[in-house]
């Protein structure tokens, strides 16, 4: 049995970014930029008024006499005249500015005279309200750096460009499968001795969370020839799931169906509760995990194992670790880390009731995982513990 | 004019959770649940045995004898048969206990002779390794409250009561309406005069954190009756948003062509920079938000203001609000709140450089949006300010 900072680090070795994917950019909220995005337009991309106002070329402008208005720019138009030294043009906000003009006055700062105009604007100066083409950013220069998230403002800022694809770390395609004979699926009637499958439903939502549906999800019969049938199917994914049937029980066939998959082995168990049969392999580039059946097991590997491998995959962030003062006493026997459903209550964090991991209800409630180092016996009020946040 | 908390209280007013809808539980994960969910059985629904081992009375058992194994219950299935006092079934983790039976001794404390096992666990008592029936949940207690979101734990909760739909408040029904004629979709060809068009992007990838994918998104040119013909497209939507054409330009059509369509002017123009034209009104129960067409004005209004009519039609939190000091001083005009730009670093924030409301790189590096009071002039280094996260 391994602890868990060595069963974390097995999988982060084993991990890599995915192979990048040019995606429609009105699909990229949310991922990870794969290669650097250059500018390929100057951005403004041309001299553009910054207000409903009048144009006029300030060198050519005595300071005093009026301006002759000779016609108008909208914006999304543009125009082809020559206007000369003593005229104006109606201009409104991002319009470009014709030829020959460089500078705005905006309209409440001007008195109208029949088709002239007379500056009222004392402080105006060459270049007053005029967003200068390039001022955000020239052609050639690099607008993001690989490696950048794509936030909404980033997703538009890369729209401006006219990028309508981008190359991001794509989305893994997962399989979960979920083992058991006592399983059956919500909404049908409940059999003498079997539950309500509830695994794929906790993993469906904790992936749709990083953006992933599930490529397939399964649910199979506690036989290893169906197991491993299942397995095979899906050895072309990036990550297979599994669920329950890790144990060693007589019934338990994932590990041997894994092994009959020619699935190599990096480790089983883990010093940690719940979810100590955890399971972790690989088969060329695809990860393996196998999960203990119990829903909070599932859960807690999920949030603390698979995020991490999702993290290197996609080159996203994983939900935030930080440290906070316990609420209260605690105690626990030494030997396994053990993971906490617990709540943060303003600047402490609460350990919750019913930790058995056969039970969600406390899970249900939870907003983090507390980590309760292996060694460690005795918790006083006020220890600070690491959390991440759910 | 009126200031930034006069606009929020004057949207929130007019917002109202939406009418809740029941959903399939398997595409649940992040909503709010709408109504308290009662359990429909006993979770577990039956005694369980914890561990893999051996089953038997423990009353019957005088404390040393072996018990002789008469048969076996696998999980998912059922033992219909009825032991007698010396007898012991062999039981696997989360099979039900047979009627008659109340105790389970694992694998690893018993010796095995023949048919017969010895029990060497001298800790066992009545009921060790049992999950009793209703230990977590009893049928008919609430399960979850309404108002609770919907966390992946939460959605695995659910369905183990054998839940495959669940009432919550849905997702609202969301028009985007780009209007100015300067606007050209990426992809195409930039003619001259003309910008990428990037608000709707922005906003789609704004709403996708949301989980909220637009039902309508128009680009139209600047002219009224295609502005009034794209607005009554969408009276029926719960929120209709539109960018651009909302300031007082002789192209600004958006405020005459929402009150031509029997819209209700609840407030236009903000004390605020970015985005001071913005409006908000109503028709019936479709909200109305009129952002100016700058792309960070079109962000700031839509985490500033957006959100907080998405936090209570959607009963979902907004992102977190919190207090941060300044990593430096600042300077600003008095008489508008601005909305900047910022980066958390450490403990502190820091104002990002190119806060023009036309440029989008600082917005594209941001992490939060910093408040700077209407009022206040100087600002000084370790000042707190509030910031929303991004």
């Amino acid at each position: 049995m391994i602890s868990v900072r060595e069963a974390k680090a097995l999988i982060c070795e084993r991990c890599k970014p995915l192979i990048p994917r040019l995606i429609p950019l009105v699909e990229a909220g949310g991922f990870t930029l794969a290669e650097a995005h250059y500018a390929p337009i100057d951005q403004p991309p041309f001299d553009q008024s910054a207000m409903d106002g009048y144009a006029f070329a300030f060198s050519a402008w005595d300071g005093f006499s009026p301006l002759a208005v000779v016609g108008e720019v909208q914006a999304g138009t543009f125009y082809t005249g020559h206007p000369g030294p003593q005229e104006a043009l109606r201009i409104f906000t991002g319009a470009a500015l014709p030829s020959g003009m460089d500078t705005v006055v905006i309209q409440e700062k001007v008195s109208l005279s029949g088709d002239k105009i007379n500056i009222t604007d004392t402080q105006i100066k060459r270049g007053s309200n005029v967003r200068l083409r390039a001022s955000q950013t020239r052609a050639r220069d690099i607008a993001l750096e690989a490696g950048c998230k794509l936030t909404p403002a980033a997703v538009a800022f890369l729209a401006g460009f006219g990028y309508d694809r981008v190359s991001v770390y794509p989305s893994p395609c997962i399989a979960i499968i979920n083992t058991g004979k006592e399983l059956t699926p919500p909404g049908q009637k409940l059999s003498p001795g079997t539950i309500f499958e509830s695994n794929s439903y906790s993993l469906r939502a904790a992936l749709q969370e990083w953006g992933v549906k599930p490529c397939a999800v399964e649910m199979v019969d506690d036989q290893e020839t169906v197991i491993i049938e299942a397995i095979r199917r899906h050895l072309d994914k990036d990550i297979i799931i599994l669920t329950g049937g890790v144990s060693v029980g007589d019934y338990d066939f994932v590990t041997s169906a894994l092994e009959s998959c020619g699935v190599t082995k990096v480790f089983h168990k883990v010093r940690q509760k719940p979810g100590k049969p955890l399971y972790f392999g690989y088969f060329q580039d695809t990860l393996v995990f196998g999960l203990p059946g119990n829903p909070a097991s599932v859960l807690t590997c999920f949030y603390e194992y698979i995020t991490e491998a999702l993290s290197i995959l996609t080159q996203r962030k994983c939900s935030q670790r930080m440290s906070l003062p316990l609420a209260a006493d605690y105690i626990k026997k030494p030997g396994l880390t053990w993971f906490m459903k617990g709540q943060i209550q303003g600047d402490e964090v609460r350990i919750l009731d019913d930790q058995e991991s056969y039970k969600l209800n406390s899970f249900a409630q939870a907003d983090c995982i507390i980590e309760l180092d292996e060694e460690k016996e005795f918790f006083k009020k006020s220890d600070l513990v690491t959390i991440r946040k759910i």
